[in-house]
C-alpha cells in the first residue's frame, strides 16, 4: 500500500490524507517526527497551544518481520522541557499503522469548544468522532472500553487523566499485544494529545502488508539480524531478568542514584533487583519473558502479578523500579508494582514521577521509604487533579519550584533516569547534551562505561566521553528512525554480522543502496535538525549543563563530582 | 562617615565591613545592586542555592534631605525570572542604611544548618543572632516585635511567610515611617533572604548625617528640584489619588487589561477607581496623603481603613487594585484591600500573586469577580504553604502550568502589570525588552504614550516605541541608582530645571563634576551590565517576547494585536 501522510486539524475537525512529499520519503520514526516538527511547528510557540504539532510515525522497518521493528515514535515540542521531543515505545500501534500505509500521523491545531474527540484510523484515513464515554477514565478502562466497542485487535494510543489535565509529564500509552500498556513516556507528550482534545487514537486492523521490494534478500538479512540478537548475551539477560538486571549491576557500580541523588548505593537492592523480581514473578505464576511487540526476540518485558497471582504490572522496567525503589528509598517490590500500575493508568512518566516524588521526600512531603504514601498520592493527588497531585505531575522541576528544594535532578527541566553521572560520567555527557533534556535512552553509555559493550570507557574517568556519547547519539538518532528497539545496539556494538544484516533490511525494503555511513549520516542530520529546532527556541550552550549539586557534592562510594569541564562540554556539537 | 560594604557570610556565620573598591565608588542603589550582582553572582547558578547572593544598597542621595530620595534597592539573581533583578522600595531602610555609612550590605552563603536568623545593623557592621520568636509570623507581627525588642525607630527589613517557604514570588518589607510597609516587591527576593535564612534585617538608629561636600550648593538645587516636583500637575494627581488615579485614565485608553487580559476596559472601574477610593478614605477617616519614606513631597501613599474606620492597609497602589479587580474581575474595594492587607502580611508580591489568581480563575480554580474567595485563598492556602497555596506563592506561570492554562501574561516569567501592551504599545517593548523580566517600573512609557509627558507618542501606534522605551529604560536605570522615587521622572520630562538639579545635587554630595550626559551613560552602562548578566545566564532574544496570546487576540475597544515585529524589538538593544 502506497504511503501517505494522515493529517488531522482539530481547529476545523477536518482530516485529509497527502502523498509524502520528496523530503519526507527516506525518514521513518524519530528522523521523521523530528522533521516534520522543525518543518511545520514554530519554535518559540507554546508547547500547549494551537502552533504545536503532535506527530506520530512507525518506522522504516515497522510492519515489516523484521525481528524487535515494532517501535512507534511520538514527536512534538515538549511542554516539559521546551524543546524538541520524540519518544518511543513498542505496543501494536507502529505495525498496524505501517500496515494501513500511515507513513505519518500530524494532529494539528486546537478544537475551538470544551468537547473531547476519538481519531478512527484506517486505510482510508482518519475520522473524528466526539468522546464522551471515555473520558476522566483511566487507561486500562480505556482499553478495555476501546475493545468492547470495536475488537481485542484493534490498536489504541491513549492518554489518561494526567494528559487530560494537560500534566506536564503526562505520557501517550499504546497497547501490546495483550491489551496492556507500553508508553511514550518522556517529556509530556500526552499532555500535547489532551491539549488537541484527542482522548485516543483507534487503530483499524488490517490484512494488508508492507511492502518489500527484494523479499529475498529481506528475509536472509533478517535471519543474520535475528541471530546476532538471540545470541546476544546482554540480549539474553535481558530476557531472563528484563531491564532490571540492572538494579544489582548499577548498585555494584556505586552509580544507582539513592535517596534523591544523595548517594550511589542502596542497601535494599537485593529486595528490587531484577534477580528477586524474577524469583517472584515465577513463584506469582506471571511471565518473566514477554514482548511488547509482535517479532521482538529479547522479550525484556514481562508479567508482574500480585500475592494473589493477579496481573499487576508489566513492562515494569529498571528506571522505574530504580525511581521509585532506590530513589525515594522504597525497598518492596510490591509498592513499586502497585505505583507502576497507578502510573500506567493515570497516564504519567514513571522515571519523571518518581523522581519528582523523590523531590518531594526531600521538601519533606513524604518519609522516604514511604511506599505506601507514595501510592496513596498517586491515587488520590495525581491521578485526581488535586494541587498536590498537579504539582507531582508537572514533573521534578515543579516540585522543587514549589516546595522550594534546590537539589532537584533535571536537565533541561527533565528528570534525570537512573544512572548517577557523577559516576558514569558518560551518561552525564548524554544527559547535558541531548536535544530533549536529561535522557539515557538518547545516548546509552552504560554499554561502554559499565557492560563492556563496544569496547571500554573507565566511567569515572574524564577521558573519552564525550566522544563515545556523541557516537551512541548519532547511532540511536538512527536506529530510533528504522523502527528498531534500542536493545539491538547490544548485538549491533558486539556483532560484526548485525548492522549491516539491518542496512540490507532497509535496502531490500526500499529498493535502496544505502551504506553503513549513510545511516550514521542520517543520524548526524536528525541531531542537527533537533538542536537546530532548540536554537531557534532559545536553547543555548547554559542549558546543556547538569543542576549545580552534581558539581558539588560528592557521591559515595567513589565520592566523586561531576568534574567535566563546561568547554569540553560544548565540544559535543563539533561535527 | 566614611562608606563601607558591609558583607555577611551565612555559610560560616561570620561578617565584614569592607572599604568601597574603587570601581563601585560612584554607583549606587540599582547601579549598585547590579554591578556587585554581576560582578560576584555566577549567572548560571541557582538563585536559592549558595552562589547567589542578595545585595541591599541605598541610593547615591538616600539619607541626605534630597527630596523623595528615600529609595532602597534590592538585588540578586532572581528565582522567578532567572534574570539579573533590582526591586526597589520606600521606608526608613535607605535613609537609616545611608547615615550608618553603609554603601551596600551583602548577604552571601547558605547556613549548614536548619536554624534561622536575624541580622543586626549598626555603625559597627553586622551582627547575626539567632532567630525563634519571629519565625513563621506575618509581617505586621514582625514589626511590632522588633518595635517591642527594640524600639520604634529602628528600621526593618522582612520577609513572611512567603519567603520563609522560598515562594518563587516572596517579597521584601521595609518598615515605613509609620511602622506600616513597603515592599520590595518584585521578582522573588524575598525568596532569595529566606534561603538564606534571614528573617529580618534590623538597623539601628543613628544620629549621624551623610557627608556633603558641598552644603550651599545642595541646599539651592534641593529647593529647585522639591519646587519642580511640587508644581508638577501629575505630581499633584499622585498626591490626591494616589497612584490608583490611573483606573478610569488607563481604562479610558482602553488598555486596562481585563479578565485576565480578555478585555482593555472593567465595568466596574468606577467602585475601585483612584476617586472612588480618595472618598471611601476621607469618609473612614484614613488619609489620602501619606508619605512612604520621609522627604517625600509627592506623597502619592495613602492610609485605607475599614468600614470601621481601622487601618486596613497603605500604599494602595493602582498595579495591586487593577490586578486584584480589573484583571480578576473584583469591583468591591473592601475586598482588594482585604487581599492587599493579606499579601502584605504574607510577604508576596501584590502583582505576581493577583495575575495568578487571574490565570487560575481561568482554569477553573475560582470564579472571576470572586473577591472574598481570592482572601480566603490567600489566608488559608498562600499564607500556609498548602499546595494550591505554593503555586499560587509560585506565580502566574506556575499557575499556568499546574492548571494547563496557556494564556499566561508573563514575560521572562515575571507577570505583567497593568498596562496592555496591544493597547499601549511602548509598555510592550518595556515588557519584552527589560533585563527583569515585565516590570513596567524599568521604561514607564505610559508617561509619553498616554499622559502627554516628555512628548508625545500613539499607544497604538508601530512607531517609535522602541525608542521611547530605550530612552526611558537608560533614564530609568539611572534614577534608581540615585535613591529617587521614580516618580521625579515626570517633573524630569516636564520641567528643565529638575534635572540639572538633581545633577547638581549629586556633584554637591560628592564633590564631582557630572553632566547630565555622564548620567545617561550611567543609565546605559546600567543597562548593558544587566543584559550581560542575562545572556551569560542564557537568555537570548528569543527570551525578549510577549507570549503567544497578545500576538493572536485582539483586546477589545480597539480590537488590536501585539503587532510589534520580532526583528523591531531586537532593536531595541543596538545602542
Amino acid at each position: 500500500m502506497a504511503e501517505q501522510i494522515y493529517r488531522v486539524n482539530m481547529t476545523n475537525l477536518t482530516t485529509s490524507t497527502e502523498p509524502v512529499p520528496d523530503k519526507w520519503m527516506g525518514l521513518g520514526g524519530r528522523g521523521l517526527t523530528s522533521t516534520i516538527v522543525a518543518d511545520e511547528v514554530v519554535p518559540t510557540c507554546h508547547p500547549l497551544g494551537s502552533k504545536n504539532k503532535l506527530v506520530v510515525a512507525p518506522g522504516l522497518l515497522s510492519g515489516t518481520v523484521a525481528a524487535n521493528s515494532g517501535r512507534l515514535s511520538v514527536g512534538a515540542k515538549s511542554p516539559l522541557t521546551g524543546t524538541i521531543k520524540e519518544a518511543n515505545a513498542g505496543g501494536t500501534a507502529a505495525q498496524m499503522l505501517a500496515k494501513l500505509g500511515c507513513k505519518a500521523l500530524i494532529i494539528e491545531g486546537l478544537p475551538k469548544n470544551d468537547i473531547w474527540y476519538t481519531l478512527q484510523i484506517s486505510k482510508d484515513g482518519v475520522t473524528i468522532q466526539e468522546e464522551k464515554e471515555l473520558i476522566g477514565k483511566g487507561n486500562f478502562a480505556v482499553v478495555a472500553g476501546i475493545g468492547k466497542r470495536t475488537s481485542a485487535k484493534h490498536g489504541v494510543m491513549t492518554i489518561g487523566p494526567a494528559g487530560e489535565m494537560k500534566m506536564l509529564s503526562a505520557n501517550i500509552s499504546i497497547k501490546d499485544p495483550d491489551s496492556h500498556l507500553r508508553s511514550s513516556g518522556r517529556g509530556g507528550l500526552g499532555a500535547v494529545m489532551g491539549s488537541k482534545k484527542v482522548k485516543c487514537i483507534i487503530i483499524e486492523p488490517t490484512d494488508a502488508k508492507v511492502e518489500i521490494v527484494d523479499q529475498e534478500k529481506f528475509k536472509e538479512a533478517n535471519r543474520t539480524f535475528t541471530k546476532a540478537l538471540v545470541d546476544n548475551p546482554i540480549s539474553q539477560a535481558l530476557g531472563t531478568y528484563g531491564t532490571n538486571v540492572l538494579v544489582n549491576i548499577i548498585n555494584e557500580s556505586g552509580a544507582l542514584p539513592t535517596k534523591n541523588f544523595t548517594g550511589g548505593q542502596f542497601d535494599g537492592h537485593e529486595e528490587i533487583s531484577g534477580e528477586t523480581m524474577h524469583d517472584i514473578i515465577v513463584e506469582r505464576e506471571g511471565k518473566p519473558r514477554h514482548n511488547c511487540h509482535k517479532g521482538c526476540v529479547i522479550q525484556c518485558s514481562q508479567i508482574y502479578n500480585d500475592k494473589d497471582k493477579k496481573y499487576k504490572t508489566s513492562g515494569f522496567e529498571y528506571e522505574s523500579i530504580w525511581a521509585m525503589g532506590a530513589d525515594c528509598c522504597v525497598d518492596n517490590l510490591d509498592h513499586i508494582a502497585e505505583a507502576d500500575h497507578l502510573m500506567d493508568d493515570i497516564g504519567i512518566d514513571s522515571i519523571e514521577t518518581s523522581v519528582a516524588m523523590g523531590v518531594a521526600m526531600e521538601g519533606g512531603l513524604l518519609a522516604f521509604g514511604d511506599g505506601e504514601g507514595i501510592c496513596r498520592i498517586l491515587r488520590e493527588d495525581v491521578g485526581k487533579g488535586t494541587p498536590l497531585g498537579r504539582i507531582i505531575g508537572c514533573g521534578a522541576g515543579s516540585v522543587g519550584r514549589a516546595f522550594g528544594v534546590t537539589r532537584v535532578p533535571v536537565v533541561k527541566n527533565q528528570a534525570i533516569p537512573a544512572y548517577d553521572p557523577r559516576a558514569i560520567k558518560g551518561m552525564g555527557i548524554t544527559y547535558a547534551t541531548s536535544t530533549q533534556g536529561a535522557d539515557h535512552t538518547m545516548g546509552y553509555t552504560i554499554a561502554t562505561n559499565i557492560l563492556g559493550v563496544g569496547g571500554s570507557v573507565d566511567p569515572l574517568s574524564q577521558e573519552g566521553q564525550v566522544e563515545l556519547s556523541r557516537n551512541l547519539q548519532i547511532a540511536t538518532a538512527a536506529i530510533d528512525s528504522t523502527g528498531m528497539c534500542l536493545f539491538i545496539a547490544f548485538a549491533a556494538l558486539d556483532d560484526a554480522t548485525c548492522l549491516p544484516a539491518l542496512v540490507d533490511m532497509i535496502n531490500a525494503r526500499f529498493g535502496a543502496d544505502l551504506t553503513a555511513e549513510d545511516v550514521t549520516n542520517l543520524g548526524i542530520s536528525i541531531l542537527k535538525t533537533e538542536r537546530a529546532f532548540n536554537e531557534a527556541a532559545g536553547f543555548t550552550s547554559k542549558d546543556d549543563r547538569l543542576p549545580e549539586f552534581f558539581y558539588e557534592e560528592p557521591i559515595a562510594p567513589h565520592n566523586v563530582v561531576w568534574d567535566i569541564p563546561d568547554e569540553e562540554l560544548d565540544k559535543f556539537w563539533n561535527f
